[in-house]
């Protein structure tokens, strides 16, 4: 006979409870199919309970299929359902990087203004209450896109409407939106090198990707070929730290205006240059509509804050209300509300003025390490103004893999130049590392400074660390 | 001569308000292409400030590519970039809804645990401080997993592992995911009648997809023809409110196993049933790991949430990382961290009970309107026991455009079952309108009840309202 203690779950009926540990012993097989189940009188008689708790646990098991009833035999175990499905297997979950040594691979401001925000966000709690839970306009809220508008007025000189921009949570999501927009029978083009992650992003989506190799000035317009999409950082390219001169600028659009072709204007970490302006948006230069602008605040805020936004061309915001307005808006009211306050209130420009001195300040130190170091007759420093890295070209016989594996033995996690060429490596970027200092701390720099003191060069072997 | 005032800009140096004047000038075309610029000695002296400020001035233009410089002669307005581009014409924001009338279109719980969950986020913020600026592993907040798995264990009977939890900012979201996971070369089938959004996410991230007609008793196997992967609402199909009986959901895996195919289960609103227990998700009915399972707590807390999740069977899960892993989380952690808290101390448990109650009040008192209403001789109530809505059958000559027309006119927005359908819509299931009451408030109900009581019944014509 069936024997459950139905008392060990409070707040559940009882037949429920019974319907449970039934259905329970079915799924696992220790009821086998066929089995004929007890009658309602006998079980209730042996579970001590009511018999209409029985009828109710057997009428809800029928219902669902778990047994069938035969008129005048009894209740019998379905055939068809026999065992709990296996539990999957557990796949371990996403480890965190090692705490030990040092980083120099980045990962965005480390540093960020935490009570501010947090003010901000209890104000907003306050100010908007039930109005923080209306959906969104799928565009994103009116007054953020306003606020962004402001912004870009004020720091990249760029005249927009709040209408033509989309927010939305991370330039991953927005990337794919774009493919959706613009279709995925184009060839999309991206810089070699770059990195990695747009091209998996565009394939991903389903749209043919293909690398375009760049000189000294950016992507070489005449290897563009058949791509109808050109995807670019000119304010600052990674890894090479390249910032685009005016008449390759001049060029790109008119490759994009002449050919019914759409220039993706990356923008991010525009903010921090240490010693001149950003040069003007490619946007502010485009006359004809071709250019997409993009930037995010997950990289000059947090990456745990996912909002990024995409400034549309009038014609392209008009098809993707057409198209893809169904498409919900993917940010939370409440971050949209708390970075509109950020933003109008200049928070966002006190935060990015704090972090270009706090990173002027962390790059000075690390070249002076790098300047008074036994290394420091075997490397040069290539950098541009812009961005958050330089790169360090070390003079060894070292390839690359071996130089990197010197790196990690001595502790210090660090990527090559090499690392993001999708084609091939030409001779000058080999024997190059990509330092990127933003997340460096003052512990960091100590540690450096000790592994480099007791570096070792061996003669002809050339280089170090 | 070219004459600012370059005051006007307190806290902007001198050079750099010199700058945009006339870099502002070139773009709009006051300084015309091939226009000579006054020289540095002229321009300084005429407006009163230091010869080193228009040099650094002249400096920024010329690296710009704004100005050229011709020794001996003198600084020239490059031709190439003469005018600022047009501002976009503003596309009017999305409208809001109009307040007036009775709106029976649904749109999602209106009540919200505001207070509470107000009160999680503050204490979050507490809690965790910086905590809550890490990067998210890119499945969602590993505690956030947990909390769900124990919430679909006590409320589903599912029995499945954090590892194979993937969080999204919303089901639309999740579905490109999907798609990118399974594949846009397979066949998607939805159901029909359906939600019309589903076939256009799908279309619009490259997918083919054919909408399946149902019986009464879901999606017909035998139409699913080369589909090979099959999107369904088993525990509550919309418009028609069926629940799949348990054969037709057995039918169904069993058209999954044995033809390498894929079931998405969406099982947003299980949680909204009156009077029995939800019937168990076809996941926990999956012994080959076809099942993909789907839930959002946009519809359950408030649409401004957006936060969704799927179940992967564990090898889907490992596709994923091994071939999607590059994507972010796009939930920002706050609400990951908020949202795990109001989960694992029952808030969601006593929201969804309190919910309940008021959804089922709210259509008794709806029922009880139409039944004292003029019209309750002309109207049958179909109603099975899930979701948050009704079909209301309309005895009536009047097509289903004429009918709504009627609503329309008389002040009631509603929808119509027949606008659900893809393909041919069966006699059956015209002059039917779906009621949707999960917004529906005391001044609705007020409402209703004058706009049907004035309502005139012409002979020969039928029908209300």
């Amino acid at each position: 006979m069936l024997t459950y203690d139905l008392k060990k779950a409070p707040g559940l009926p009882l037949y429920e409870s019974l319907y449970r540990h039934i259905r329970s012993d079915i799924l696992s097989g220790a009821l086998p199919a066929g089995q004929k189940l007890p009658s309602k009188r006998a079980l209730a008689a042996h579970l001590e309970v009511s018999k209409i708790t029985v009828e109710a646990a057997y009428a809800q098991l029928l219902s669902e299929g778990f047994i069938t009833a035969r008129e005048k035999v009894g209740y019998f175990v379905e055939a068809v359902v026999t065992h709990q499905p296996h539990a999957p297997t557990p796949v371990p979950d996403l480890p965190e990087p090692p705490p030990q040594g040092v980083d120099l691979t980045g990962g965005g401001p480390g540093k960020f203004p935490f009570s501010v925000w947090s003010r901000l966000q209890r104000e907003v709690m306050l100010d908007y209450g039930e109005t923080l839970l209306r959906p969104l306009p799928n565009q994103g809220l009116l007054s953020l896109r306003r606020a962004i508008t402001d912004h870009l007025a004020a720091f990249r000189d760029m005249t927009i409407s709040p209408e033509n921009i989309l927010i939305g949570a991370g330039t991953d999501f927005l990337y794919n939106l774009l493919i959706q927009l613009l279709g995925r029978d184009k060839l999309y083009a991206t810089e070699d090198p770059g990195y990695g992650k747009i091209q998996k992003i565009y394939a991903a989506g389903g749209a043919r990707c293909t690398p375009i190799p760049m000189d000294g000035d950016g992507p070489i317009p005449s290897a563009l070929g058949d791509a109808q999409v050109l995807h670019i950082s000119p304010s600052h390219h990674f890894p090479t730290g390249q910032v685009m001169p005016m008449q390759r600028r001049l060029e790109l659009l008119s490759w994009a205006a002449q050919g019914d072709n759409w220039i993706i204007e990356d923008d991010y970490d525009s903010e921090f240059r240490f010693h001149s302006r950003p040069k003007p948006a490619m946007h502010t230069l485009d006359r004809h509509g071709r250019v997409i602008y993009m930037n995010t605040f997950s990289k000059s805020l947090a990456p745990s804050i996912r909002i990024s936004y995409m400034v549309l061309p009038t014609a392209l915001m008009t098809v993707f209300r057409q198209k893809l307005g169904f498409n919900s808006c993917t940010v939370p009211s409440f971050e949209q509300y708390t970075l509109e306050r950020f933003l109008s209130r200049g928070h966002f420009e006190k935060h990015i003025n704090r972090m270009r001195k706090y990173y002027k300040n962390q790059r000075d130190r690390l070249l002076d390490l790098l300047d008074h170091s036994p290394i420091r007759d075997h490397i040069t420093i290539l950098e541009q103004d812009a961005g958050l890295h330089f790169l360090l070209k070390v003079d060894t016989q070292l390839d690359d893999p071996a130089l990197l594996s010197r790196c990690a033995d001595a502790g210090i996690r660090i990527h090559s130049l090499s690392h993001y060429y999708h084609g091939p490596v030409p001779e000058d970027a080999r024997h190059t590392l990509i330092v990127n200092y933003d997340r460096l701390t003052d512990d960091d720099l100590h540690q450096l400074q000790t592994i480099l003191q007791h570096q070792t060069f061996p003669r002809g072997e050339g280089g170090p660390p």
